[in-house]
């Protein structure tokens, strides 16, 4: 176990009907509020008229920017930074996914930069602070709700890019899953990918002696596996999508993460596919998690071989480290494949012609991850793999 | 699942050495420090000159209050409020286990308050606010370091209480396993039982479809399982202290019980065990727990049979819930026992005489628990079986 610094002061207001405490939220941090959200479905569902009665009984000063996508654009950034600049805005409320929630927490950082917010994810500025940051989360899949993560693209420069910092926390976030009753089966699915994505990333490392993080790691990929079949039955499943979304938020907020080193080379990968491709984050994930485990299983046997026992349930029945994690891995892109997950490149519509030039792109700055350090041509060997 | 809200602003920093960090930790929230320790142990251990040697370094002004007993006093507090008054104290900075931790909680509170700091334990005051809090853990067992919750014993009216209160949270806990490495056999074995049984309390409950907080309680308890012979085969194994020193911290930080309802009834039970006899928290707690489990097992007979399966890893073979369970909570027992904590009322020299009134005042504001309402006749019967 490594030392480590825990901190997450991020409130989480989660379950049946908790959405009506926005505007009391809200109102306890600002007067000027900018409400952001995606494509306007939330404006089909009602939870748009629902947020801005709430946000009306407080007497709040309502400004919108809607529109922001999947693989969320810089674009849309800086036009929510320039309403907080120009109409002082004092708080940000997120309404939906993760891509609207990475946004918010950049626009309320940007708020408080003189400068272009871009600049946060080159590491020409680094955030120093922002305005107050609200989320009501749509779609379990990220973990941004309690996390000091955001990830936004620049279509200008073919980049998507993170930025990690302490002041991106949200001040509050709101998870009524019954907001994510309507979530299609599709963005459902690859909500699941990801957070399990994510847990994978802080499951496999290198860090020994890590029991109770190993443990909390399976209690959600165990969980996941369980509740997702009841979840696909029956979308609107409300005990079935709390679960699902409380294992998104525990998936991401850091804390099984405490004390060892994470890979993420995967999510790095991904990130490139998607900047090229514009695919959906979780089939990225789906297809590049299960070659990038087969490239590094020597590395960590014993560690493939436990997830197998423990989360595939599969025994051993005398087989060696590496032929148990081989049928874990397996199994993962077989799961994968069953929940409705692309598992290959070409089903998702991409071919060999660009794999060197994202490979180039993912390790500009160095190799990537902890388990093993990927160069170039390791990332060149793993994209052929998910072909 | 419950609704929940989950908000722990304490900042954690955990591991080898960490323990230099006390000066900036506390320079950075005041001048004028109170260092609150227990008997003095921190002095054989040097543990108290390594602070004050970080504490004089960033040239702060110090002030002691020590002798804070296992199942602190009041009157400790109080003599702590009247010191944080008299010098104009801003941070308290305790070092030491839970019940310095508790204290501290609570001359942190009753500095900012004008009456007498038992008016919390009574509910004649609220918290509303308090002085800087740090923490400097030494012992595996509480969660103090990093919950909200405080318990002190009076005396004079022969009471053990508990305030709960998000003002108490510490702003920053120091969680070096190193200083737990001289922490005697039976303290150690206190201080599992103590995490064994707070996971106890938030595992058995009546909250229906709780999949991931069932896993998480697993996760921990096996892990505590697992390496309690390690720690007790080798007091100063590092890493097997580490790891259980993070497993007393998650175990009582709140997360696990997030959504559901906790019972602590055995906790309000032991409570008066050590009012009345001043014996240790963990023993008492070994000893109450598996008679509470037989008490309430048809109330609940599925989870105690998952109990018997994922924690003791016993299996089903065609055996009912009750049937399974019961090996459960014999195994529960068997396992306290040896590890080497008392399970029964007589081994800690306490008879049948004042059962009566225990259970008397464990009830008195009302019946206890969640699984089943314990009202004066089932607390006695229990303690009848404790014997």
């Amino acid at each position: 176990m490594k030392n480590l610094e825990y901190h997450n002061p991020t409130r989480v207001f989660f379950g049946k009907g908790e959405t009506d405490r926005v505007g009391e939220v809200c109102a306890e941090l600002g007067k000027k509020i900018l409400l952001l959200y995606g494509s306007g479905s939330i404006k089909k569902t009602g939870l748009y008229d629902r947020v801005l009665q709430r946000l009306r009984e407080k007497n709040l000063e309502v400004f919108e920017v809607s529109g922001i996508q999947p693989n969320p654009r810089i674009d849309k950034v800086r036009e929510g930074v320039k309403l907080c600049k120009e109409k002082n805005i004092e708080v940000v409320l997120a309404v939906g996914g993760g891509s609207v929630l990475d946004s918010a927490k950049i626009i309320a950082a940007g708020a408080v930069y003189d400068g272009d917010p871009w600049d946060f994810f080159i590491d020409k500025a680094q955030v120093t602070g922002r305005i107050k940051l609200v989320t009501v989360l749509t779609l379990a899949a990220t973990g941004s709700e309690m996390n000091h993560n955001a990830v936004v693209s620049n279509d200008e420069t073919m980049e998507k890019l993170a930025v990690v910092d302490p002041h991106i926390f949200p001040d509050v976030s709101i998870l009524d899953p019954e907001n994510t009753l309507t979530v299609p089966r599709d963005q459902t699915v690859y909500g699941i990918v990801d957070m399990m994505a994510h847990v994978f990333e802080q499951y496999f490392h290198p860090t020994p002696e890590t029991p109770l993080q190993d443990r909390l790691c399976e209690a959600i990929m165990n969980t996941v596996i369980e509740y997702t079949p009841r979840v696909l039955a029956n979308l609107t499943d409300y005990d079935a999508r709390a679960t699902i979304m409380w294992c998104g938020t525990l998936a991401l907020n850091h804390l099984i993460e405490a004390g060892v080193e994470g890979d993420w080379s995967t999510h790095r990968i991904e990130h490139e596919l998607s900047a090229f491709y514009d695919i959906p984050h979780g089939a990225g994930l789906a297809i590049v998690f299960p070659q990038w485990m087969k490239y590094v299983l020597d590395i960590i046997p014993g560690k493939f071989a436990q997830f197998t026992e423990r989360v595939w349930k599969i025994p051993r029945n005398g087989r060696s480290d590496r032929e148990l994690g081989l049928l874990g891995i397996e199994a993962t892109r077989q799961w994968f494949s069953e929940i409705g997950a692309p598992i290959t490149l070409r089903a998702v519509g991409i071919g060999e012609e660009r794999l060197q030039e994202m490979a180039e792109r993912a390790t500009r700055k160095g190799p990537l991850g902890s388990v093993k350090k990927l160069h170039k041509e390791d990332v060149f060997q793993i994209l052929k793999m998910c072909l």
